[in-house]
């Protein structure tokens, strides 16, 4: 049994609505000195696989799924 | 200059629909031996301040915003 995680985030230059949105409302908020705010999403999956194999089926995952190569950059890592 | 990252997740027995239509995916691609995903929302931020306000920024703009204590669980990490 083995615990991923997977994270999924924009491409430099490639727009984060979420983000500046976030940026936006947290300085409404009265919060300073923010330069900038990224949202990520992630993944965290319990997978009855040793390490290298839920890693590697993770990988494809994005591959199929989870990650826009186009625009996303994803990562995935053993915990 | 201080980069944090504040981890937005769901409370032990709330459901996950994004987590939940996220398994029932990759298992209709073919993978097997997944016994949870779980989703999780992840804002990082670059702040201009110190470790410690960052921090404590992080952690205010959750009780103000980012998070609802009824059903999400926050942690704010310098990285």
């Amino acid at each position: 049994m083995t615990v991923i995680e997977i994270r999924v985030e924009l491409k430099k230059g490639v727009a984060d609505p979420e983000g500046k949105n976030t940026k936006k409302t947290v300085e409404a908020l009265g919060f300073t000195g923010i330069n900038s705010v990224k949202f990520v999403k992630v993944f965290e999956m319990d997978i009855d696989a040793p390490a290298d194999k839920a890693k590697e089926m993770g990988e494809e995952m994005c591959r199929k799924l989870l990650a826009n190569p186009v625009i996303q950059n994803y990562t995935v890592t053993v915990r």
